[in-house]
């Protein structure tokens, strides 16, 4: 029981992109050289090897040093893949390492977080077009002026639909059961920021018992709280009533040292918005700290204890395991069919960013309706996707 | 459209109880007397009904001169079953028709509320045995030495599982949408008492988007209500903060005049426990009413208006339909063949009050299993029955 | 107890629509001519008697021939409003209300439908703005060249949140208890099209027990009802095991004879889209119909008995209350801020249609938050929305 | 980070066993000699501790070898409590440490099995009275003649309206997520057992976007699954349509290689009924199988593979945490409480089975609501239960 097991387990419960893989790697990409900055989580593995698998050259660094694992890049390696990442690396050999992708003149870019399409910004070299998975990555390059495509998947409706509505409130507290070791029942729940992610982590919270509190600063928000049954109350007067706060806003120092100060004894603090500082950490380390069991520090300020978990990053992901096999498996497989439309009909967009055309999802969600019947449809070969060319 | 189609519909919708009158009215009863204190509402017809049909001498008042509908004793009289009741007859008339009932020297007795049985205790005459329904028609039998048995159905577990655990606080709050005409998104609801019908009520409560608030004596129900979901607060601290106030205790005068006092502008008012009187209404109409739609009374106190609704009585049957016509079929048919089991049976006990044997309704939910299937089955003939005898 | 009371009550529960109304009715429009073409129901009285209260001349007909209630048009007229429209009117006779509204030369229009506008493209006369609050009237308006701009707030993302996400399945399910009287435990729900309301009234059946099915063509829409519990299946698998089926599509004739004849003995039929033809009564009336109560039609199919409820219109409007007050004062309140909004700064915009700006319903939520707070805040006054203006 | 912090990160999160314990251990038992044969688990240290700070001589064996950890016995040790368990231990080592056990001539017996309690039926050498708190050491005890008193508290209704209604049903699915790494959303669970275990297991199932599917014999339970939303279905065809099947029903070998054959590729099969071998995992294990991931079993069966998790033991405690602490807080206070009446109490019962007074629970609950106020509850002393002796 090891990598290669956990491998195939994931790949019996990914039939989505295993379907989407099947078409594509039946493409002849001899030439085409493709650079990728992503997860090197395992999860990332299906979409990388049918990619290595069309005689292209694969060349991947990592878009975040922190959750590289040493086993997939080794994997990969096997592969074929040029892999150049490893758990622990310093900051300046992760920047080395992207200078080191853009060096091997890519025709494509394959990114979250934007890293090398906002370097290569500068001095484009042989690209021709790229692709976005992350909202943060959005940020970055609308900031530089783009001197070749580059599609964005961010917000595709039924990705985000299920990752936000469901996945993270799912994934949060099914982690905080395992991780806090305590239930939410007549918690109540404090929820600062009430957008689709904070209405996923209401709503979970309150299907297992808690009282939602949302503390949210648009009035229109506030009133959907309240038709979903959520308390909705100004951050002063929620927090001195939590058992639980989480931040879910996207912003930085949400909550600060005036607002840990406010906190009865015996609060869990936790965040799960894209930000590792919507809790202002630095404030609360002020105060004498210690580690009582994995991602549970207790933090000891002058009006009693609170719990820090998984040091204020994003705790779905940082203390659980992120979206199940099965629900990222439309997020792969999307990734996948864009990736096919990035090659097929990619260089012919304009300069600048675009919206990866709706059809993508569709298509997949049609895997999605198949693979429930007993017999599966058949496998899309290389050119279906030309129809989804730019507008 | 009419009665006539309306009592079809019903029984459209009552398979249970027609598959057991079907095997009741096999009986031969032609000589025996059964007198009935009940509800005359319409869906007390196809019980009495059945009776009717195997010749037994069938006498019939009412429990409640309130819940009298006339075509009901209109149509039962058609049937040859001798009614003596009529809506808006006065107390006293309703005094002389219970002692006209018992003039009638019934074998057996089948009621809601125990009053032929508590009356027929001083002189029983021909009553060989009776069975009563109610816990308020239980509770007054305790009180007499009674010279003949009586089988309470009242605590089948199925029977109180499921009105009291889904259908009392189904129909209380669809009932509280149709007759106050506003949702519970976001608002209180103080939920007074948290046995079986309160759990019901603030569930249903929270399902509609409530925020429920119990207010319980007892320290275990106040733990499951936080289980629940819900929190848990003394009447003193909930009563200000409540939008919606509902009374479930089972006693009388929970709430009184300083507890009227303690509620904000715009709280509604009302009972579903079995009481009409939780509620001291007395005390609230000292200060100005005015009925402004049907079941909706506003009172002008000083603080601000409240609004009592159906007068305080049982919200759910005062000023909605009660149990589903599907519901009620558990019920009907529950009863009828406990009245099978009192016929064939009843007489073998030894004098004094006993639960009605679980068989009941074990057989009744048999049916419930089989009335899915397409081939319905064999419906129980007259002596099935026989082996339910006193243990 | 009667017209007058009760809109006392609906006026008690509108607290955002008053909030509106008193900076509205400050307005001075005098030799303003309004022009308002909508349902003529109790709720539809607070925002035209505002109108009138500006001076302003305001007249008045009908949407919809079937909606219209006297006591509502006698009511308008005393408070000096013309209303051409009464209950029972021919068809002919609406037709002439509609030549009538145009003749008195208004210079705003505001429609549910879109008739007069549709009519004014041809001749508009005075006409300057107008806006337009459905679906059905934006599909009706684009047909036309409109010589003037009109204003539609169909697409308010609140407006539309809260009606289509929680309004339509919560009352069409009261109201099904309240019509059919019974329950939906255990029952299974086909629901034919999972846009929005579809997605509301399978999610309220499955809190109050059913077991739903969704039949809907999109793939991305299957997945999204997986996720939601929903059991997907073909509509030709799926009606055969139905206990009730709802059609929520917007299309016309989506269930026909063909679908019909495949229904189970004891099925429910009703409609909650737009069209009231979804369901193809006229091929359910070939067959022997009766009603057994109101809005509860038998029909005997070959294949056993189905019931055709409210006569397949629109279930929650025809057969029940449609949205409960409290809810329904914020349609009225945005309603009335986009009158201010058409009245201060609709003439500035271009020919055709627009959408109504967001910050108008933005407006009305920060009101809802307010009016949670002990001190309301104050109210806008005339003027307040010139900001609003075309971009 | 270690034992040590992990026991005071429990100790803060049982408030209510502290708050007994601290009454508890005021008393002065020196010269009383108390066994306990228990789990060996950390969430069982307070209770020992507690029990060894009065001065009374405690010994320990486990009721179960797989459960032992070492950390636990060793920081027993030091507490001046002798243990004899160790993890690893062989049947033979366990059976030694029983006779061990009551060699000590304990005078009270603290058990979850009944190991001590049958033996000593036969030699009771000085025990006075002991307790029982598992449904299956009350079985075992029924077979013998006991000479003195059992106190068995598993029938409590709190702690098992909470541990069974809620956390079975909780902890299931959140390990299974973690576990198995995949949803419930749109998933077919077949639930085999329909009793208060299969309940909260259906039921939190259905709230996680599962789609129910019950096998139950009891009539009147099925009754109650349809109610609940769930379908009912014969365990025949309820098997072919599963995505994941769970047994509850308490019997030994339910599913057999019979059923194992009827499923569908892909089905995860677990247990969480009290037998370890409700799944006939024997059967299975003819097959090809191995293990993927930790708890994950691959089982390749002619027509497919299905998955075994944590090899067929209870689920929620083989491969998840249990009782999560603050739920736990509730079973660890009762059985302090339920000791301390054992120990006042206890020989004045006469020989036999006989059920805790209930008493001891409302005490608890008491503490659990006094616990939510800012000024705790003074805690009882000893003396304080000696009102609570036999009836």
């Amino acid at each position: 029981m090891g990598f290669v097991e956990e491998l195939e387990y994931l790949r019996q419960h990914t039939p989505l992109t295993r379907a989407v893989a099947e078409g594509f790697r039946a493409r002849d990409l001899r030439g085409v050289r493709v650079a990728f900055a992503v997860h090197l989580d395992i999860k990332t593995v299906p979409v990388l090897q049918a990619v290595a698998q069309t005689g292209a050259e694969v060349f991947v660094v990592t878009c975040n040093p922190a959750t590289v694992r040493d086993e997939v890049c080794t994997y990969l390696q096997k592969l074929g893949v040029q892999v150049r990442a490893w758990a622990g690396m310093s900051e300046a050999a992760w920047q080395d390492s992207l200078t080191w992708g853009l060096n091997q003149r890519p025709h494509f870019l394959c990114e979250m977080g934007g890293e090398l399409a906002f370097r290569a910004a500068q001095d484009p070299k042989d690209v021709r077009a790229g692709m976005e998975a992350t909202g943060t990555g959005v940020q970055r390059l609308r900031e530089v002026k783009l001197p070749f495509p580059v599609l964005e998947w961010n917000s595709l409706p039924l990705k985000e639909g299920l990752h936000n509505r469901y996945l993270v409130g799912l994934v949060t507290w099914t982690t905080f059961l395992h991780v806090a070791r305590v239930t939410l029942y007549g918690k109540r729940v404090v929820v600062v920021g009430y957008g689709p992610v904070g209405q996923g982590v209401a709503e979970y919270a309150r299907l297992l018992g808690a009282i939602p509190v949302v503390a949210e600063l648009s009035p229109d928000r506030q009133v959907l709280a309240r038709y979903a049954g959520c308390e909705v109350a100004p951050l002063h007067d929620a927090l001195p009533m939590a058992n639980v706060v989480v931040t879910a806003t996207g912003r930085e120092r949400v909550l600060q040292e005036e607002h840990f100060l406010q906190l009865q004894d015996g609060t869990f603090l936790l965040n799960v918005g894209h930000s590792n500082r919507e809790l202002d950490t630095e404030a609360l380390r002020k105060y004498p700290t210690r580690l009582l069991r994995p991602h549970v520090e207790e933090v000891s300020l002058p009006q009693g204890r609170v719990y820090l978990l998984a040091a204020g990053a994003m705790f779905n992901l940082a203390a659980g395991p992120g979206d199940p096999y099965d629900a990222f498996d439309f997020t792969s497989a999307i990734w996948l069919a864009g990736l096919a439309h990035l090659l097929d009909a990619g260089p012919n967009y304009p300069p600048g960013l675009h919206p990866m055309p709706r059809q993508v999802e569709l298509e997949v969600a049609s895997f999605a309706a198949g693979a429930r019947s007993s017999n599966p449809k058949p496998v899309p070969k290389k050119g279906s996707t030309t129809d989804l060319g730019p507008a």
